[in-house]
């Protein structure tokens, strides 16, 4: 029972027109504010501005005896490669590092399967139907993906601890057009939380129904905490390993939120059989990487110690944006009960959810009054939130003074969506 | 009729075993040389060493108000596009610059196009046989894009002015299952030649009869000249609109060997429709595209006028490599009547037919004696060349002194084979 809830229909419209009057306060004001975008401020992308430093037109452009200033190479650089394997916790030999953008070796990945499929499977093109997990709320972009290929996306229930794996277990173990599941199991999009052990190795344990199920393993923010309390992840190909499993699992990651968005170095990594085989893909669909820009930021980075300490710098900007989101929601929010929210420890979102019904009307209020919020349901397959209560809250973007005016803004419309719902029930 | 098979048996006899002679001698030298790879030399690539002062830690990453360090702006910065669209001559609203290979666009194009179909219409992945004109020689790693995707390669006879237009005429407006063709129209690999005005003006004259048909025109070497005396080619679209025609050409291009190979700017552009069709897919596809890399090379390019003073310094390092393949194929074979060879005024690659069935057998025993040339066949669609006599002659890598012994050994060992073809037909 939440606060309203409880109030009688009286106290109720006397609240609501209070919270009205002060939209209206609001709205007065022509207020343009974002919370909608996960991507870097300006202060973290100048946190790389340094790695512009690092070529020069006297600087050598060979690593490792490999010239970065021409064609070839289609791994990417040797010392790229071992960045991303020691990043990954993996072996250099099965990584390729291609491209700035990990979503389209995702997109490409699944490409390969759907056009010429998997270990010598028939294509997923003429399979029939074809099904991907989604946990939700979760990542919009790869859904979008497999949606673009007529893949079903079924959502999956997600937890504290990651997705139900009960369902997870069922689903893939039982069905043979599962053919895949969507995971972003380090602070996780858009909830922030990090997969248990217990499930890392449910998922190395699968037995899948069908021999070209893979798990789609997104590690977008295997680097990312928030303070120095880290989630830890347990290494997905170590657990395959003692799981005695292969063929399992592709696994991405990349510097987009390291370095420069869009012009990081996205790498791939998978077993052997499974790389080599998406190695023949890209040898058709790709000419060589971007060697110019890894060889930057191998020379920027260095190593995993290099990254984990420009990453503290991101952290440091990151803070206090996070630790505000949490202090205006528990303040304005907290003693009401209308409302849940994550509190995570690295990644790039909070995840929040409403009254059952209210999440279309908060972002449409928010949007009115000159914030926008990532739409709606954009945390589920097809857009289509069942309950229609969560909200994807995006806080690195603005600054800290827009932040804290939208978070204002966010935490009147939610009581007011909310008191409104409440006084349509009562 | 050639100098050999005007010999008498003895005579040829005694040909063969003096030039077997020499090619024990040049055997016993150990060479590694290569003539097979189509990228620019060491000198090229160090041209555009200036471009990696572009961009330091103090510049400004803001291109005519777009943040080249963010995500967002998935055609490309403002002048990324302009600069593509003036090399083009097309309007930069039809312009998408995203990735470093156009390769990479190119299969991206013909993704779409088998997954999702074009312009409505039924996929390709669904239509039964789909086929692709191949102009031949051409380019092996257009021929394995189409190859990958099921498409049936079609050769195509290709002349000094381009292809037969009567066979492409008669092929795409008479077959509908003809869904695209290959073409590099100027300086065309591996010939060298540029399409007539004429040939240009067929292909925008074409009324093909699937509505799904699409030229891909891969302008790879738009600006890639060797001297003054340079090829026109005629632009396309301003065909089409003479023609009164539209949604019938995707172009291609990059500065792949205008600065560095595989880190350069990749774009394409369409009509209006087709250029908004390509942008959804690659909505899906693609985040947004590398803004670093194209902001270091607008700063650094400028405009056409910039692009063309840089291309000139290419071709004063490629000009030699171009004339000595010419000198030395002219001195060693030009009386023998046993060979053709192409005389480019761009881009990158010289084409040579030697008799009928010499042309694996070249390949084969310039490879025994040190030197790589590209496979014969490469240039023809599943790699088989009908005649088996075309040779793709790569001048651009190696340097002056490692070309002209490549060459003394391939002018002896073109010599060598023939006579023994000569032989056993006398």
């Amino acid at each position: 029972m939440s606060a309203y809830t409880t109030m009688g229909a009286e106290a109720l419209d006397a609240l609501i027109a209070q919270l009205e009057q002060e939209a209206d306060a609001v709205r007065a004001r022509g207020l343009k504010l974002d919370m909608a975008r996960g991507k870097p401020s300006v202060e973290q992308t100048d946190l790389a501005r340094p790695m512009l430093d690092m070529l020069t037109s006297t600087s050598s452009l060979v690593d490792e005896g490999v010239p970065a200033d021409n064609y070839g190479f289609p791994d990417g650089l040797p010392s790229a490669r071992r960045l991303a394997a020691e990043l990954l916790g993996v072996d250099a030999a099965n990584v390729v590092v291609s491209g700035s953008s990990s979503l389209n070796l995702m997109h490409d990945t699944v490409v390969n399967a759907y056009t010429h499929g998997i270990g010598g499977n028939v294509p997923w093109c003429v399979q029939g139907e074809v099904k991907f997990l989604c946990p939700c709320p979760g990542y919009d972009r790869h859904f979008a993906v497999t949606e673009r290929y007529g893949i079903t996306n079924v959502p999956i229930e997600m937890r504290a601890d990651g997705p139900n794996m009960d369902e997870v277990e069922r689903l893939v173990e039982g069905d043979p057009t599962v053919k895949g599941i969507w995971c972003v199991p380090k602070y996780a999009n858009p909830t922030g939380i990090t997969y248990s052990d217990e499930v890392v190795r449910r998922f190395a344990a699968l037995k899948p129904a069908a021999p070209d199920f893979r798990i789609f393993w997104d590690n977008a923010y295997v680097v990312h905490d928030l303070g120095e309390q880290a989630d830890e992840l347990l290494n997905i190909f170590d657990a395959l390993e003692q799981a005695g499993a292969t063929d399992l699992v592709y696994e991405f990651a990349s510097t987009a939120k390291v370095t420069f968005p869009s012009s990081g170095m996205a790498f791939v990594t998978a077993s052997p059989s499974d790389i080599a085989e998406l190695r023949a893909a890209f040898a058709i669909e790709r000419v060589s990487p971007e060697k110019i820009s890894q060889l930057a930021h191998v020379r920027f980075l260095r190593d995993v110690d290099g990254i984990r300490a420009h990453m503290a710098k991101h952290a440091k900007i990151l803070r206090p944006r996070f630790n505000l989101v949490q202090r205006k929601l528990e303040e304005g929010l907290g003693d009401l009960g209308i409302a849940t929210w994550t509190k995570p420890r690295g990644g790039y979102f909070v995840s929040f959810d409403g009254p059952e019904g209210s999440a279309k009307a908060i972002v449409a209020l928010m949007a009115d009054l000159g914030v926008t919020l990532t739409g709606a349901g954009a945390t589920w397959p097809y857009g289509k939130d069942p309950k229609d209560t969560n909200i994807r809250i995006a806080p690195t973007f603005p600054s800290l003074a827009d932040l804290d005016a939208a978070l204002d803004v966010f935490v009147l419309v939610v009581k007011l969506v909310s008191a409104r719902l409440a006084r349509a029930q009562a």
